[in-house]
């Protein structure tokens, strides 16, 4: 087989790779991010590169216009190596671009973390966990008192220990008798608790010495973490970043099926043990004077696919029906079980899923949330890669995951991307010239529409008169921002000129992704509907909306109703509650009872599976109109369309 | 620096290594057993090489006549290598193949091993273990039962766990979805319960599997060990080798000290690991159709050195004073920990340890002998590597490590050998013609004498008067079998002369050899009266002698109270029950309240430490002289003598 040498710019790195390799594969290979919502499909257009030399085969697609084509462009993941190669690669947005909420980054976000605790605490659940250090003068060892090194330690803890037995790793157990010696017998010992047994987790004659928990939020497009002084509770670093796992599709369905490629179980658990949590780890240990010996607790939250994939275990089950996960509390493993680079012998908690798409992150939220405590209804909602939704209160709780799609994330939108600088996160259009003001995140040049963006401009493009409640661009505008694109076969709105962008490309919204963000926010708001049908309430019942998840940062909570993808009560009822996957992980971290009560959490709530419920596919089609077929249930909404549209413009008869 | 080859004749194994390296380190490189009593100090002389041709240096030794060195004979451990070089090696004893009593290997073996089974059930001792497979018939899931895997198994066991949780291995949940629906959710389950947990060993789709343990005796020399049906306690596979250990050093202390040599400890562990615990498992399962995953747990005696070593645990401070080992009672650690190959996840359980010289082989034996369940007095005795004692009954126990050297295995003498085929284990000598009548090991040419054979042998010198009370040979004597040797400065007995032996030279005692082994026996005797002194009581209060370890095999009792090795008592009373330090591993496994039972053991047993013991110097040098210095402690020896010697001669002045 012949070997072809790939140069990849502006990078400057190469690599070897057979003739034949598809060159995703082989940007892969050099160690090169490139993002892939679709998995690699042919799909998002997300791989663009451009070839500069070299022998290659590629699939057209409509993605890349025939003049792109024409100077080298290609999609990655169509185009096969068929000799030495040079390749340009677009300043493409790393996993560590994204920005990600950091729970402890503002005074607000701070607050919610500290309320969170005061809930549990109110509620009975003790803040305790299991570990601690203990600072010991070991009584020097003499020819009448010759007992062994390990048997010494435990005399020394006996009033301690009380009829418990002490254990150690074999790791541990070798690093005794050095560590007492050089120490002169004067040590300081980090000893773990349970039902049965104390074990020491580390030995040194450092004093004083802090001990330190992680806890992390692995969401299916961004990880969040934090380091936690176990004494104190405060969260001494955070960190976040992408989940490296994007460069293998952008939401759990392609990450599971290239799980089930050979070798692709063990590259996404690499991808994020290694190239995700453990970088996060090495850079909240450079804040701060920790070495992972130091961290000797970890808890996880993750939605189930991401769970299993953490864990190294096969999640293909989860796609095929009966949708079966293979776990739901995992037992509790050592990090060294999972290659983690902290504290060899420390516990890794995994918060329990509820079933095959809802997760550990849910659970974790629920239990931030102080829903599973509330005396009133409350609607818990996650949106982020996908929607998930948790109706309930102390007595009972149901759930059901909605296939939102990565649509919120950017994904699904031909111009869409994370929420990286550049991205544009806040639109409004001019009512008559449709001109558009936009604003994005780190005020960067624009690159792209993020979540909250594209809700912003569904809104205002309705509002304004630009697109129908099915979400068609009307063609009777004669604005030079909308145009019709021959490569998409549809109308699209021109939102950033080609001047303007950092690539130098238009950014646009067309009728394909409006279609496709109206069923996204139609699968969210027919999951509440059917939530709600499946316990007999009605939206006036719900006393309380939590949204959680990355979109909640800056999203438009008016426009949000207004597109009809939360429900039109109250605003007063709304609360963000930011990143309560990480705060919930938090909680498990520094109380072992909340994690206790997080299992009950996981226990009680009942899952409805969506797509096996009678009266789901009709909530659904309904709710793919702006804001609904059925506008009496946007109160507040309805006058304000109805002095803008006709009543045919309005309620376009899906029946046509 | 330069790099010289080596070529190893008869192997045909050629190693470079740099220049100025030492033969015997070189050896070791080329993966060739070299034996080392001595761990290589020049003292043993069994590391004999011929150089054939090549650049070296050497320190001469005593042990290497001129003649021999005139021929290239080298101490492989003296020499330093200056330049490419061809070395033969004699045809040496390899580890695999030292004699070791196997267990099961005749009827009267296997009944020792039931009757220690029956001791414990007739003291109230459950012999069951926490391991059972369990077929299973898994529902198969539907969108209307929709759970998980795990959870799935942990429904079906419900009825079995109770309120137990179920854990496994990561790599054991990575397994399950694969398994159960290969098996179409009818699946075979190897489960251990323990107080509050039940743990899956193994998930497989294979019917009526069968579950082993593995128990085995870790001797400085010898290791053995056997392969058990964990539901009959059928012994189904045994096997047996050296320690490959030995190559660092025959005994304890020579082993210690390669410990502290940088890489030490790893290769000693490595030694008996992956060396000779490993391989014997591998021929074991060749035997019986078994894989590692079958083998789900394992129980392992040792004296504490050793236990230390195989765990990779610093034994350094067992040597020094005030002589700490690292742990007397060793956590449970599972297979993976230490590199075993069997069920990963299997349990590691070590005997405890009394001291640094009384170890978990001892407590195992003492198990086995039903020492601890008796109302007599009993003594036992474990001669091996090197001689321990415990005197008691059920109601008190007291231990001690006699410094007896490797003397009872041949260590220590220069003709002296392991119980390997040529071993002479049994000598006659005609009391007026001075000729002996030898036996072999497997009757093969002899090579060497062993611990029996050394009894035998000194016995019959002062039975036949060639030796005095001092073990000096008597030069009034013109035998032509008693010769000067000028090398070693005494006087010698020719055993077996050069042309009837396997490697062409003669097989000899000298004086050296001889005050060596009376060292190693009054070490024994002394400790014996040192540990009776110590509870006030005499030695007709012994009303049971049991005799274990490697010596006992072939050991005549009446040779051995007539050298003042054993106590003058009622022979009847004498009784061999051979490697009860396996026998007590293998009740270790087949019952989990044995090994609570052992752990007691351990804790009742109070240690003498014999150098603090102010009466012991002046017992020891008593018990020096054959068959002591105060006849009236051998009755039945004493009238034996007084026909043979003139009162000058039996009581030779020890003031002199």
């Amino acid at each position: 087989m012949r070997t072809c040498l790939l140069y990849f710019k502006p990078m400057g790195k190469a690599v070897e790779v057979e003739k034949g390799t598809n060159l995703m594969d082989a940007v892969r290979k050099a160690g090169i991010f490139l993002d892939a919502p679709c998995g690699g499909k042919g799909l998002c257009g997300k791989c663009r590169v451009k070839v500069i030399e070299g022998e290659h085969r590629y699939q057209p697609s409509h993605l890349i216009s025939r003049q792109e084509e024409e100077s080298g462009i290609r999609l990655a993941c169509l185009t096969t190596v068929e000799g030495d190669m040079t390749v340009e690669l677009a300043q493409t947005v790393s996993a560590g671009d994204i920005i990600v909420e950091d729970i402890t980054s503002d005074t607000t976000k701070k607050s919610r973390v500290k309320k969170a605790v005061h809930v549990l605490r109110d509620s009975g659940i003790r803040i305790q966990n299991s570990f601690r250090t203990v600072e010991m003068k070991i009584k020097k060892p003499t020819l009448d008192d010759n007992i062994p090194d390990f048997e010494r330690i435990i005399r020394e803890l006996n009033p301690l220990m009380e009829s418990k037995r002490l254990n150690c790793s074999v790791e541990l157990l070798r690093k005794i008798p050095r560590v007492i010696r050089e120490a002169a017998f004067d040590v300081n010992l980090v000893l773990r608790e349970d039902e049965k047994n104390y074990e020491i987790m580390d030995i040194t004659m450092q004093k004083g010495r802090k001990i330190y928990g992680l806890c992390v939020d692995i969401g299916t497009t961004t990880v969040a973490a934090c380091l936690v002084d176990l004494y104190t509770g405060e969260i001494e670093a955070s960190a976040n970043s992408g989940n490296l796992q994007m460069q293998y599709g952008a939401d759990v369905i392609s990450r599971i099926i290239h799980s089930t490629k050979p070798g692709g179980l063990e590259r996404l658990h690499d991808a994020i043990v290694q190239g995700t949590v453990n970088k996060l780890i090495e850079r909240m240990m450079e804040k701060r004077d920790c070495r992972p010996e130091d961290i000797v607790c970890s808890v996880f939250a993750g939605n189930t696919t991401m769970t299993h994939l953490f864990l190294g275990v096969p999640a293909e089950n989860i796609r095929l029906e009966p949708y079966i996960p293979a776990f739901r509390n995992s037992p509790v493993f050592r990090a060294k079980d999972i290659a983690l680079d902290i504290n060899p012998n420390a516990p890794v908690y995994v918060l329990p899923n509820v079933a095959s798409y809802v997760g550990g992150d849910i659970v974790s939220g629920v239990l931030a949330s102080g829903l599973w405590n509330s005396d009133e209804v409350t609607l818990f909602i996650d949106l982020g890669t996908n929607g998930e939704l948790v109706l309930g209160n102390r007595e009972w709780m149901v759930a059901c995951a909605c296939s939102a799609g990565p649509a919120f994330e950017g994904g699904d939108i031909s111009c869409g991307m994370r929420a990286a600088p550049g991205a544009i996160d806040g639109v409004k259009i001019h009512e008559k010239t449709f001109i558009p003001s936009i604003h994005t995140v780190a005020n960067a040049k624009p690159a792209g529409i993020c979540g909250s963006g594209i809700i912003d401009l569904i809104a205002q493009m309705f509002f304004s008169g630009i697109i129908d409640g099915k979400g068609k661009i009307k063609q009777s505008s004669n604005s030079c921002r909308i145009r019709f694109n021959q490569a998409a076969g549809c109308y699209e709105y021109l939102l950033v000129p080609a001047k303007d962008t950092v690539n130098g490309r238009d950014i646009v919204i067309n009728e394909i992704d409006i279609d496709n963000f109206l069923r996204a926010k139609g699968a969210v708001y027919s999951g509440i509907r059917t939530l709600l049908n499946s316990v007999g309430l009605s939206m006036e019942d719900i006393k309380k909306v939590i949204v959680a998840g990355g979109i909640g940062q800056n999203l438009d909570i008016e426009n949000s109703v207004q597109i009809g993808l939360l429900p039109d009560i109250d605003r007063a009822r709304f609360e963000f509650i930011g990143n309560s996957s990480l705060t919930g992980a938090y909680l498990c971290l520094i109380s072992d009872e909340a994690r206790q009560k997080a299992r009950q959490i996981a226990d009680l709530i009942t899952y409805i599976e969506l797509s096996a419920d009678p009266t789901y596919m009709e909530e659904f089609v309904s709710a793919c109109f702006l804001p609904h077929t059925d506008i009496s249930l946007f109160p507040s909404v309805k006058h304000v369309y109805e002095t803008k549209f006709t009543s045919s413009e309005f309620f376009s008869p899906y029946e046509v």
